[in-house]
């Protein structure tokens, strides 16, 4: 720790917002002037010689003090942005990529208000962003937080990472409203399998697409790496307790290292969960040494799965340890798909380093023969493989603006919340200031990604949503009035049908009902796609505002970019003035069952819910170790409002079926599987990859959509 | 592209390298005077106005060019490096990196002779470094290329990586010799097992140390995902074509989009090596069809498996494919280690994109139901996954000069070459200058690394060596003459014992005669314990001279950093100078069973070898198939010149068994396995994860060694 310096004003008391002062920084009165002290280490305070109060400073130090003071003052950010003039026909994604070259990251940082140390760069068009960020900007007021959400979706999506991104650049680069976009980071397996990228597209979509599409810094990999660590030492502790007595286990757990035998920080914690107060290696009795070497893993209780980022079936369900050097100890198991991981849930939900830790080692990964849970914390830090992954990237730019994005993190959207992240939406609230908004998305219908949002999301991080963005397509609304099932490679129907589209706008309605049952106030986004007509268009936003919207708008980012969002954006700005009477849809003190019919009922349209003996069991055993408190994240499918995909628009007089329920303890949710949830897609006949390709001269990847 | 520039010097020719001119850059001859023609989108260019010539350029454009020439002629690197004072007893390795705050990298990039845009980096102490370096620098001649080999080690390993950093440094530091570390990137296996860090230690190390061993820049994991994308692939094909007819394979692999139907580049390849010289989809007969969509591949056969960077020892043996919606396609496999993946070989061996690209396609990852081999060109473009891989780090620096350190690939040191990458190679010897020297470091004994470094890295890259360093240590030597075996949490025997120490020495007079068999000067290091006396160090320089060695000398790098080593750099130096006449130990063209004699008994010691039935079934089908002129990689115990982890010493009489034989054809090598080899660690009961933890405070990671 260096010698804090003490800098005074002799002119009077400054006007600056305390919350833009950095973390340790302290405002201090000295009579009638005021100062501020602050750590001398820190690269991005003003040159300024150490002295002791109540002397007074130089006046030159005194200066140079107020010059940093007012640039580092909350102000409309000045977006060097770059004129858009797309082309007609649109040209493919990765086309639009790369005819612009990105702004460089430290000159984006800089103009939305980042200090150079709060940024880590990777590369000219990444940078992570450090947590301390939020300790600086604590004092700073929130923006407006606006989520995106969808109807019903068919398989091919109806383009809601296309409108959060397009609105963001409408709202920075139009309206001059300071606005951060945030993403989920994509998963490598539907990229190489059938869904290609997740950039947005068209002229709404995040550059360089390679890149958001391919590694980016590597988060995902981590996050497999670290939940792999856990299943790699749960099998090996299983091994090791079968095949040793609980002196040789307790010598080679606590082994004498030069002389010295003590407990590692992870075996004083065990201790202390046993109630055992002691420190001295040598002082336990058997019966203590028995139970803290034993975690007495039951290996068919076992419910921590390995994941690899890769759709690969095979691994849906194998049989592992059947080498002779296991010693007989060949279980079953299976590999789920690296986003579905518990680490990657907890990194979406988490505050900080500090909870993601504490986070970290609730998580329980099986049962004891004696039916305990067993947790994390017991067997590996799994913190140290994933620390660096906690910081949110500043990703790129929005094409063509060079407005900012947040990717950060990705959880599956069924057994997990399949929203951004905690992290990622703190940063960018504060940055965008009291005046500015945020703009996430929700994977999925909103009867999934946006009830998930509410009730977990925004439960977990105490923030509160202004406007909900509902996202329509007049393609999806045919299907849910009876047209035909939209497939891949199945083109728009490129003819106009309004009653088709007036019976289809039932699930529309219903979503805005969803909506409004937390008080939030919702605007429609109706996605234009080329072969919608005007008054196709006009029929979906007329339904909407009679259904209780807001305001219902047609959006043309994909071909103009952000001014084809301009009218979303104002649509935006207006009902989040609007009085907001937000509240969760079931109180935590409910019993599970009850949360999980409320869902049923109330958001879905089901009569009622048809509970597993199995389901109530494992409920059952929840209640028991104490996690009935949980919020509920159910895994259902996104293509009906029903349990069954083929249920279009409003299914009613259905009970869902709830098979079985696992829990996410670390992340902190129960969830129900509805029908058959696979953790694991498959690889289609011809996959994306068979487009891919490298050129080796230019470097440049083809074949990324 | 933009116009091009001409720069006429009216000053006659420039004296200037042309291997200093960026790619793209050619100089001409305009009578007279000297130009340069580039292109001026390029950022590193001098500031000019585009003209034509002949028109003479204004003079302020040539003098900025002629400024701009001369500052990238090559030079001595003028490196700020700080002082050095080392504390007794020596610090953690952990709080020695912590107490020095690395260089910021840009600035070290800078100093040895790097230009801006051929650097991405990557937070503050790393950066990526483009290959288009190797290009501008085509015509620099290369430096001195020295390798780091050690005597048949103990399991604790004997100070190769300490060695390498402490050379590195005393040549750049204390002799001011340009001069570059080149490391292999550590697998987080062994990190998070038995073995701890491999970032060096104590006063030789690299920093900061917690990176180098946990993620870096991800590239082992995008190997790993590589590696599981084709896995993936070969099970999904293996179904899909069980499952379908060739009419129905034939129109889902080549779908109609949008009306239209056409190959992909991989089928376009696919086509052509079927001698189908067609590029309309409608065009091919049944016949075609059917030799086209059926790749028929043995599930049998695979040869390929899947990796985790883990130490998991549950997945040596399982079975995959066991849900129903694989129907009944179950079979046997395995997980390796993430560094035994040949993907990683290959990036440790190649020499850009274009030949890595090559290489990927030729891996042959199992054989068709009739024999032939199935590459993975017909499935994959794995390089799509590693691209970004493919550019060495230049990590840091070494504590505490501040010198540079490349940082690339890791192969597994057995199944694979063990050797730090080729491409780091080449830009390091680049970069150092004519008069500079390179440092690399081979894994295991001489007899595996070195060998496998000579016969298979040198035969590849086309490099030379200049140096051998043997390192050796008293504690291995005492064990070689017969002294107790050395393990984990033993100390070192605090007792001189000249005898044993000259008994072990046979194995150090071996191992120098295996390098003089590739006529390379040798240079033993003796890395000094604490628990060493002068006697017994004394001995083994005295005798090391007299079995051939240039010289050999004590090196206190640990305790004392660069300082310690001085007397090596000399020794180094000096005998670089010497007349080398590098040769092959064997021929390509010879049968692999010779190419495996010879390895056996000029290098080990052995009579003769052992071919087993099934090797030799192998071995003859890899002639049949045309790999029988690759060279050979021994997969051996490190742990004695024999197959025998116990034989220490110089073990003579013994028959080497050839057990298996497996193949790496993208790599490039046959490997032969010599008794068991286990692909993948297991964890220990107390694995080195039990003391790590992350403060959340202060972001740093406890326990990490």
């Amino acid at each position: 720790q260096q010698t804090d310096v003490v800098v005074l004003t002799s002119e009077g008391p400054l006007e600056f917002l305390p919350g833009w002062l950095r973390p340790g920084a302290v405002v201090i009165d000295c009579g009638q002037h005021w100062g501020i002290l602050g750590n001398r280490s820190s690269s991005s305070w003003p040159p300024c010689t150490p002295f002791h109060p109540p002397t007074p400073p130089p006046q030159n130090v005194v200066r140079s003090a107020c010059r940093w003071l007012r640039q580092q003052r909350y102000r409309p950010w000045r977006l060097r942005s770059l004129t858009l003039q797309p082309l007609s026909p649109v040209p493919s994604d990765i086309e639009i990529s790369r005819s612009q070259s990105p702004k460089a990251i430290e000159l984006l940082a800089r103009e939305v208000g980042l200090l150079p140390d709060e940024i880590e760069a990777h590369g000219k068009t990444k940078a992570k962003v450090r947590l301390s960020l939020l300790d600086r900007l604590k004092e700073q007021p929130d923006g407006k937080y606006v989520l995106v959400a969808g109807i019903t979706p068919t398989p091919l999506g109806e383009g809601k990472s296309t409108v959060t991104v397009g609105l963001a650049q409408a709202l920075t680069a139009h309206l001059k409203l300071n606005s951060f976009a945030c993403l989920r980071q994509p998963s490598q397996g539907p990229t190489f399998g059938v869904k290609g990228g997740a950039a947005g597209g068209g002229y709404a979509q995040v550059i360089p697409m390679e890149e958001f599409n391919l590694h980016l810094t590597g988060d995902i990999h981590a996050i497999t790496a670290a939940n792999n660590l856990v299943a790699a030492a749960i099998d090996a502790r299983v091994l090791h307790e079968a095949t040793q007595s609980d002196k040789a286990l307790y010598g080679r757990l606590v082994p004498t290292v030069n002389g010295l035998r003590k407990f590692s920080p992870i075996q004083t914690a065990r201790l202390r969960k046993l109630g055992i107060d002691k420190t001295e290696p040598g002082a336990l009795t058997p019966e203590e040494i028995r139970s803290f070497v034993r975690l007495d893993i039951d290996p068919s209780g076992i419910t921590w799965q390995r994941v690899v980022d890769t759709n690969d079936r095979f691994l849906r369900k194998i049989t592992i340890g059947q080498a002779s050097t296991e010693k007989g100890q060949a279980r079953q198991a299976q590999f789920d798909i690296a986003v579905a991981s518990e680490v990657m849930a907890i990194l979406a939900l988490t505050d900080g380093l500090r909870d993601m830790k504490e986070r970290f080692s609730r998580m329980v990964v099986g049962s004891s023969r004696t039916g305990r849970p067993v947790t994390a914390q017991d067997l590996v830090s799994v913190c140290v493989r994933v620390c660096a992954r906690a910081f949110p990237l500043l990703v790129s730019n929005l094409y063509p603006q060079g407005t900012p994005v947040f990717v950060h993190a990705g959880p599956f959207a069924n057994i997990a919340h399949g929203n951004s992240s905690v992290l990622a939406d703190k940063l960018a609230l504060k940055l965008v200031g009291e005046e500015g908004f945020v703009v996430t998305e929700a994977g999925f219908g909103a009867d999934i990604g946006m009830e998930k949002f509410f009730n977990i999301k925004c439960r977990t991080s105490g923030l509160r949503p202004n406007v909900v963005v509902l996202v329509a397509t007049v393609r999806a609304l045919k299907m849910h009035g009876g047209g035909p099932k939209v497939a891949f490679f199945s083109r728009c129907s490129p003819w106009q049908n309004l009653q088709l589209v007036a019976d289809g706008c039932s699930n529309l309605r219903k979503q805005i009902e969803i909506a409004q049952l937390f008080g939030v106030p919702v605007v429609v986004a109706v996605n234009v796609f080329r072969t919608d007509t005007e008054a196709e268009i006009d029929l979906v936003c007329r339904i909407a505002r009679d259904s209780g919207a807001s305001d219902a708008v047609a959006c043309y980012h994909w071909s103009r970019g952000g001014r084809g969002c301009v009218e979303l954006a104002r649509a935006v700005r207006k009902a989040a003035q609007q009085p907001n009477h937000f509240r969760f849809l079931y109180d935590l003190q409910m019993p599970i069952v009850e949360k999980i019919r409320t869902i049923a009922q109330k958001v879905y349209g089901a009569d009622d819910v048809e509970v597993s003996q199995e389901a109530q069991a494992k409920i059952d055993n929840y209640n028991e170790q104490g996690f009935g408190n949980l919020p509920i994240c159910m895994a259902k499918t996104h293509l009906s409002l029903s349990h069954l995909p083929d249920w279009k628009g409003v299914p009613t007089g259905f009970l869902l079926p709830i098979r079985d329920v696992r829990a996410s303890i670390g992340a902190g949710f129960i969830y129900p599987l509805v029908g058959t949830m696979s953790t694991m897609p498959g690889l289609p006949t011809r996959p994306c990859f068979y487009d891919m390709d490298l050129d080796p001269d230019t470097e440049q990847i083809a074949g990324l959509f």
